[in-house]
Parts: C-alpha cells; structure tokens; sequence
C-alpha cells in the first residue's frame, strides 16, 4: 500500500547522508533481525554492533560512526532511532477519512466547525462546541456543551470531553479517554458526605496525546492544565487541579493526585502514585511504581519499590520490614556496648 | 449566568451568621488567594490565618474564633469548609437538561419510565428497565436487561450498566464506568480453564458517586453490594461479591479482590490493593498505595508502601529489602554473642 | 426461568457420579450456607467438611472420600468445583440475542458477516471487518477497518477493536475494552517528543476473555499477542508488542509494559507491575501488587510488596528502609569487631 522510496529520496525527507546506494529501492521498514534485501533497519546504538555482520537489511540508518563498521548501503544520521522514527511515519502516513459529517452525528445547531472536519457515526456535539480545521472525531464521541478542541486532531471512537474542555492544535485521544469528569471533592458532613461542586474545567495545549481509557478531571474551581506536548500513556488518572508541565511523559497506570503541580520534561514511569499538593521540578525521571509523598525540588532520577523474589523468601522478609525500627534500635544498642566493651578493654 | 445574592441571602441558605454589612453583593465564589471585592472566599482552618490581613475577598466564610481576628464581612460558620461547598453549591446549581428521549435512542417496548427523564442521543435501554423520576440517562448510555434505576439521578455519557443491576436514588455516574460486569471466576481443567458463570447482579444504594471507568462486577452468585453514600473515585475496580458498607469512599486507582467485606465510613486512599475473601471494620483509613492482605478489625489509620529516593540510593537499600530475614537473624546472633562476652566479662 | 433437572440428568451432564434418589429435582443452585431442599451446592475441599451436617441442601457435589462422610444425596466428582461451575452452566445458559442487524448500526457495504451474527444498537463496523458466525456484537461497539473477529463470539456494549485486530472464535469482551490504540512509543527530539507511528496489530488467539475497561496496545511494528484460552479481568494495560502466552491468566489492575514476554500457563495476580523487554517462563505464579523488573527463567510463586501495619508503626519502619544500606554495613562492622574481640581474648 505505501509508495516506495529510493535511499536518496529517504535522505532528503530525513535530512541525512547516503552511504552507498543512492538509487537503491527501500519497500519498508523493519526491525534489524527481520529486515530483508528491500527493506531499511536501524541500529540505536554501539550495543547493538554486533549485529551488522549478519543483517540482511538492504539499507541500515546508522551513526556515522557505526556506518564506518558497515560496507553495505546506509543512511547516517547523528540519531538513527529518531530517523527511524521519521522514515515509519513516511512509510506509513496517516490517513485522514474525509471531510463530512456522518448523518447518524448529533450536532447541536450553533456548533462552530472549521474546514475540512470529519465526524464520525454517533457522535455527538452539544451546544457552543467549538472545532478546529481539519479534525476528526470518531465514531460514539461525545463532547459536551462549549467544548473547544484545536485543529488538525484526531479523537478515536467513544472519547467523552465532559463541559468547557479546552483542547489546543493537533490532539491525538485515544478511545474511552475521560477529560473534565468531576474532581473526587467531598466535606464530611453529620449524615455522611456533601458533594463539592467541581466548577472548574481542563485546559490541554497543543500537540498531546492522551492513551486509552485514561481520565482527567476537571478542576474543583479553575483548571486542570496539561502543558503543550504532553504525552500520556493509556489508563492514568489526573485527578482535579493538576498541572502537566510542557513536554512531560507519563507511562500507564500511573495516578496523580489533587492540585499536585508536575514540571515541565519530566518523565514519569508506570504505576506510579504521586500524592496531592506538591510540586515535582522540571526534567524530574520517576520510575516504574514509585509512591511520591513529598515535593521534588531537584531534577534527578528518583525511585521506590521493592521487586519479586520467590515467595517464601519474600515472606520471611516481608515480616521483618514491621521491625526494621525495632532492628535500627538494637543495632544502635549493640554499637554502644561495643563501643563500651573495647574501651574497658583497652 | 449564576445570580448574585446578598451576604444575608447566603447566611439563610447556609444557616450561618453574619458579620458586617447584610447587603453586600456576592457575585462568585474563589480561593482566598484570588477571591476579588465581589467574591467570597473561606479559611478552612487556623493554619491560613496569615492569609487574612491581605485577602481582597469581599466577604469570608470563618469560625466565629477566627472572624474575630478580622474587620471585613463574614460568614460566621462552625464548619467553614462545608459551608463554602454549599455556597458553591448555590452559585452553580446543577442544570438538568430538559425531559423528554432523544429520537436516536433506543427504548425497548416494555421500559418504565418515570415523570421528567431525560435520555440523551444514542442511548440504549433495554427489554424490563425501570428508571425513576426526573432522571438524567446521558448520550451513549447502555442500560442492559432488567436495570432498575433510581430517581433523580445522573448518567454521564458512555454509561454502561449490566443486565439486573440495582441503584438508588440521587445516583451521579461518569463517562466510562461499567457495572455488573462479570467478575473473574474460574476454574483449572485439563484443557485450560472454565469459567464459573457469573449469575449474580450489582446493588448499589442511594447517594452514591462512581467515578470515570470505574469497574464494579456483578456477583458470581447473589450480589455485589455497594451501600448508601458509598463515593468512589476513578479507575476504581471492585470485584465480584465486594460488598462496601455505607458511607465509605475510595480513591482513584485502588482495587478490591473478589468477596472482600469493607465498613461503613472508611476511608480507602488511592492505588490501595485489598485482597478477597477479608473483612475490614468500620471506620478504618488506609492511606495510599496500601496492600491488605488480613482482615482489620479495629478502626484506626492504616499504611504501607514505600516512598521514593534518590535513585542511587534505592538501588542499595531495595537490594538490602532482600536480606531483611538474614539481617534479622546475624542481629540476634550478635547481640546473644555480645551478651556472652559481657557475662564472661563480669 | 431456567428449567428443572433431576439428579439423573445432572450427573449425566457432568459425567459424575449419583448417591441416592437418581430422581431427585433441583431447581437452583447455591452456596452450601444458604442451599435448600431443592436446590445444589458443593464442598470444595475438606476444609469445609464441618459444613456437611448442618446443610440444608437438596443435594452435593462431592469427592468420593467426602461422600462416605455424607448421608443425603450427592454427586460424585473428582472436582467437585468443576462439577459445580458445569452445573451453574446447565442452570444458567447463555442467551443470545436473536440474528440480525439492529437499523441504527453503520455497517461498511463489504464487511463480511457469518451466519446468525447479532449486531446491536449503534454498532458500527467500518471497511473490510470480518465477523464469524453466531457472534454477538453489542450496542455502540466500534471495530475499525480490516478487524477480523471470530465466530461464536460475544462483544458487551461499547468495545472498541481498532483497525486490523485480530481475534479467535469464542472471544468474551466487556465493556470499555479497548484493543489496539496505539502502543506508547515517542523519540525525544529538540522540540519535545516525536511520536514513533505504531504500525503493528493486535492479534488474540480462541477462547480469551477480556475485561472491562482492559486496553491491549498494537504493536509499534509487529503484533501484540494473546495466546488462546487467555483470561484477562478487568483494567489491565498491556503494552505495544506484549506477548501472553496460552492460557495465562491476569486479575485486574496490573499493567505490563512494552515488549515483555509472559509465558504460557502464568497466573498473575492483580496491581502488578511487569516491566518491559523481559521474559517470564511459563508455570510463574506471580502474587498481587508484585514488581518485576527482571526475566524469571523458573516456575515456582514470586512476590513482592509490604503489607500494611498501624500507621504510626509504618511510618518508622518506613523511614528505616532509606537506611537500610547503612544498616547492613554498620551490621558487617560489629560482626567484624566482635570477631576481633573474641580473637583477642582467646
């Protein structure tokens, strides 16, 4: 289905150098175990070198230092993985479906659409949304009334922007995405829980992604922000009031709590928890599972957890974390008498 | 579009008293920080004191104690906190969109309907629904064989509930969430595994708040039962026959094995994990990230988990977690050995 | 509703074996506490055996060695839990909804359709989707381009199959599913990240089922896997190019990320944590919440995670684990000096 492209072509579009070949045809894209005479592969970096000898890619991306461990035909680039990345886009550009509205669609009569929209069966748009040129709303979405969502973006099918979601240029949602649900906000009250009426809304820039089935709350008063470029795997919970700094990716199954405020270029693993009314720096690295109670002032790699081991050893350890203090007391106890004995001594 | 009231307007609504001038306008509602001439703000407690002498609120909801450490209007409250929710309350009174099934949706012969319903576009109900009263039913919304649904309330788009399931009164249900799902159940054979039928349903009482993709699971047999006042956050899932007593409310993330009992009035943080078949009394707070694996018999606050560190440093200490049960024992050892010396000594 | 069977036909049914009235009715199935005259309830193992002389039962099912201890009616299983989840079948057959497309559904003119296919409300199948026979699409569900669904499968409302998924015959899907969105996958560039198009599949073997809200990435290149008879509950994440293997089951909440291999045969439990690029052997039961970060090349139970105490206990203990380095080397020194001591005073 996709075009073929000649190494030259590919150099041009990816703004690299041809080692080689320049008229050499390249069908598609593969990985460097896989790759075969007419298709193009990448090697990330020197841990991979020994690989070459037995690739039977018909062209490889490579630094230029690697390229000159490589006879064969290649593309250097001073990032491969990132030229990579740019050639499966080539090799695979989006397609749009065309402009039109399904006639299933719903569309309250003072929607504001640009050029170019598609909106898919099922949808539905209530009153004052507003839509960017050129965007796609697949099927089942619903976005309810003064919605903005930017131009050039794609929802997939049953994405819901709950009330005054604003959303800016080239957003790609992901199916059962939840953005602008209430805040979880309640005052104990004699018969049990009053409700805080979340009045707020989530304000996203542009260029985000945001995964699957993930949610984002709507702020208990003001918004919840999620800077530009901002990634967001499938599964995560921002709950009312966060702030996303620019550029921050967080992986699945992380859940952040109220008003905590995020720094721009972090990098967040997965099944994270970060508590509620902090602040994390910028260019802030949290890996896998890590449980954050307190700011994080300096930027770093930062981590907590503990990992399997076979069960009953797990056991036995497990029940001696309950007396670590009481373990930290004898240890300091035993130091004194030590310290105690060998004066005597001497 | 909310309207203004009086300072004097807003003590009757919210039994409170006043403390200065009883016309003054209230336009808004806004945080202490923000909160500008013609807007009322609170103090929750004696901890923002300082922030008094420089707020531009108009007004502010106090305890009696603190209003007299201030000159401006106030609301006096015994409770600043719920006060402000109420006040919030009035200035953004829920609007529920008007009654009448939207043409698209699909109502099956035999559905009962009460006075006032509204169902948005999209939806479905299925053959023995019964819905109450002035209920809202939102775009997109399933609504499976037999649902009994209460009266006034909310169904956010994207709703999905399973055949037989029960909800009270006053129910408020965000995009994404699904219940009576089957619960997991099955059963190790020759060829893989059978799976136990899930033939039970979900109860869910009056008042009770689920949020964004959460899950609850219908009964393997009877039913998975969800008390009055019950509030839950996102991306929560409850397994089959977990039964939550009244007034409980849990965080966003956490999840309960099949058949666990929980209390009245607990209070569960996020990403907790409570294991099946175990019971936990009324009243206990467990913080987040939390992993039960016993019953908890006695109210009181209960935690787990690890936070983070720098990550040079948990590599060493994690390493450490696994030679907890060895420490423990070359602890003991020594202090036995040290004793021996001593004794000797004497 | 569901019809009446002897004893006779049960035991027929289920290849088991009868003690007494062959023609005994049962009616119903329950558990063993609430079973009555005409009803049928099980004891697992012996551990419930003090359960036998105050059951009200009609009849149970029982091992051979559990039936001599037994006076009243019973069949006879090896597995008398399998046996019951047989029964609980026969009394609660599944009932498909009769053949047919709903009108409100947007069917692609050259989707293929087996025979006795049901589709419901809202569906919508777009270009090139396969569907085999007898299967059961819900009301609102999505399946995108080229996605090919086996037969005598069964889809609950609102499930989204992004294009190209593959799945087997005898598929269960719930509600909020979401296959094939795109794998997390970006290469930081100068201005932010740079998405990597995710150009793989999803592909699922016979047999699986899928829980709600569960999301499946498609591969970045490549497919996603899920070996046959596969069980998955509810809010599972796995990754772009996560390969399950046959049988495997997974309890809800746990996330698995990019690239991991999981072996045929696992049992993993709920809230766990899977890193990516790794290896699990086939047989490795892994408990709840546990975190993963290498291969495990062994059968056998692995598990993490600290379990929760008294809060004010916790948070000693807890701080002590950022010392526990220190700890053990303060430990080494004093074995070292007491040795030295002993060496001393011989």
């Amino acid at each position: 289905m996709s075009k073929t492209w000649t190494l030259a072509e590919l150099a041009a579009a990816t703004q690299t150098q041809i080692q080689g070949q320049a008229n050499k045809l390249i069908h598609a894209v593969a990985s460097i175990e896989h790759a075969q005479a007419q298709e193009l592969s990448y090697i990330r970096d020197r841990k991979y070198v020994h690989l070459l000898p037995t690739s039977k890619a018909g062209a490889l991306i490579l630094t230029a230092d690697l390229a000159a461990h490589y006879q064969g035909d290649a593309l250097i680039s001073t990032n491969p993985y990132l030229t990579y990345a740019r050639v499966v886009t080539l090799f695979n550009p989006m397609v749009r479906p065309a402009a039109g509205i399904h006639p299933s669609a719903v569309i309250a009569e003072d929607v504001e659409l640009g050029e170019g929209v598609h909106i898919g069966a099922h949808a539905v748009l209530e009153a004052g949304v507003r839509v960017g040129a050129e965007t796609v709303i697949g099927a089942g979405c619903v976005l309810g009334t003064k919605v903005k969502l930017g131009a050039h973006s794609l929802l997939y099918p049953k994405v819901v922007l709950y009330s005054d979601t604003e959303i800016g240029d080239r957003a790609l949602i992901h199916s059962g995405a939840v953005i602008g649900a209430d805040g979880f906000g309640f005052v104990p009250e004699a018969a049990g829980w009053y409700k805080i009426p979340q009045v707020g809304n989530v304000v996203i820039g542009d260029d985000v992604e945001i995964g699957a089935n993930t949610c984002i709350d709507r702020a208990a008063m003001g918004s919840t922000r999620i800077g530009n470029g901002v990634k967001l795997d499938n599964h995560i919970h921002l709950a009312h009031n966060v702030q996303i700094g620019d550029h921050t990716v967080i992986a699945g199954c992380t859940g952040i709590a109220g008003s905590a405020r995020i720094g721009s270029h972090c990098q967040i693993s997965g099944m994270c928890s970060i508590a509620g009314h902090l602040t994390i720096a910028d260019r802030v690295i949290i890996t896998g599972t890590s449980f954050v109670i307190n700011s994080i002032t300096e930027p770093g790699v930062y981590s907590s957890g503990v990992t399997v081991e076979e069960h009953s050893l797990w056991r036995k350890n497990a029940v001696r974390f309950r007396q670590l203090d009481q373990m930290a007391r004898r240890l300091a106890k035993l130091e004194k008498q030590l310290a105690e004995l060998q004066k005597n001594k001497d």
